[in-house]
């Protein structure tokens, strides 16, 4: 991958890995716990998509990405205490996290040759899973099944960047487009509460 | 695929995809809860046996299965309250879904070049894994743990078909043998409490 | 597969085996339930790290793996009653599978061209997602998850074979050498309750 989605991709990796982070932190583990939860969520979604399309998994061929989930469980680790409102800055971590792999999984989805509505699906898919693993290691209810517009933004974000590329959008103004879509719904669920 | 699995293959995906949405209504979920449901536990099983195998996604190609999950979601939200005993409604679809699910993924494994029972244990996770992801996700007991000889009906479906092919048996009518003797252990088990 | 690495795999599988069938005991599962859990935690781990590295998955070409599973599912549920301390003898098992899978896992990741710490993630996903299975099946906490340095033993055991490698050690030797730390260090948290 190169470009915006190389960019989208790092971005995801490293917002989901601080969700996962701040997930530790919160169930009080310890260093290794930290690291488990970041690479699984920072890791999750991107591996299922990959796994999906019979693509090379993306971590493997390059280990970078491991070195940013684990870069980061040490930067929570040591920082998370003067975070006041830990479950506030997951929420908007993990807001801008399913923003970038919603209109990234679509993208890669098209790419495969995959039909516009499935490419959707493939966005949900790549945005939702890290998030999904990291709330049953916890054994907490996932985000994704609360009732606060969650999947109806990451379907928003991907449908949004589908439609612009179909449009006759370019790319980078359709995976922008798509991108503000997504995360100004998530956004707008947190901040007044949707449901 | 072609012919008579093409077809146990779409019913499948049909009758999971009615027990995913149906969890979502006895979990009061929105619209986006029911797709989500419905789709996660349609494609799962099938998902599961095609990325065991190194075969392609299913539902990747043809965007018809996930046309038929979300138009289930939609019938089943619309639907619902007129059923007056859901959780039975569930308990018998998923019972169709494993029936016929058990018999499609051992005839796969063996066009894969498995051996016999090695066919059979892929026609019990193809058949069980839809289910488990939807329980796993609702935070229920999955079904295939409670003791109900649901994994003896996935089972005994699977090798029915198997040990009938290698008793000379044309695939049409060891495939209708294998769905109706899976189908006929699970209903015992239901109907008659089973354990 | 040859040789030791054969070994430690079918090694693995065994006692990982016979974790997933002592928990069937310990929940009171009928046979069927047993050879379940059995299969599952067995071949769990191997199944993961050969989809990630796109490798055909190891028990569907080899029936022999499914045998071993069923084999100690049947003879856990005929035995267990004997074994006074289950519980324990879960752990003492685990130790010695996640020891194992730690090595192997390292192993095949470096021959598919991995870096050397993408390698030690492999070890550790292999070593652990069995188990995890195993857990999240029975919704019980993740053993990995407990603060009982199990996730460092792991990742020590699959970096030290990494790390003599990398120093010029012979396979067997590494292989021995990571597998020896990997259960010292997770028998000794067993033992003396280290966290």
């Amino acid at each position: 991958m190169a470009g915006w989605v190389a960019w989208l991709d790092l971005l995801g990796v490293a917002v989901f890995a601080a969700t996962g982070a701040l997930v530790a932190s919160r169930k009080q583990m310890d260093l290794i716990g930290f690291g488990l939860m970041a690479t699984a969520t920072g890791i999750g979604g991107g591996t299922l998509r990959d796994v999906l399309l019979g693509r090379p998994v993306f971590w493997i061929a390059d280990g970078r990405y491991l070195a940013v989930c684990l870069g980061i469980a040490v930067l929570v680790y040591v920082g998370a205490h003067v975070v006041q409102r830990r479950f506030v800055a997951l929420l908007w971590a993990d807001a801008i996290g399913i923003a970038a792999y919603a209109v990234m999984g679509a993208e890669l989805g098209l790419r495969s040759g995959a039909a516009a509505a499935v490419a959707v699906v493939l966005g949900v898919m790549t945005a939702t899973f890290g998030g999904l693993i990291r709330d049953v290691l916890c054994q907490e209810t996932p985000l994704i099944l609360r009732r606060e517009v969650y999947a109806t933004a990451v379907a928003a974000g991907a449908g949004t960047y589908v439609a612009a590329l179909a449009l006759g959008a370019g790319k980078p103004w359709a995976a922008a487009l798509g991108f503000l879509v997504g995360f100004a719904i998530r956004g707008g669920g947190i901040q007044f509460g949707w449901t």
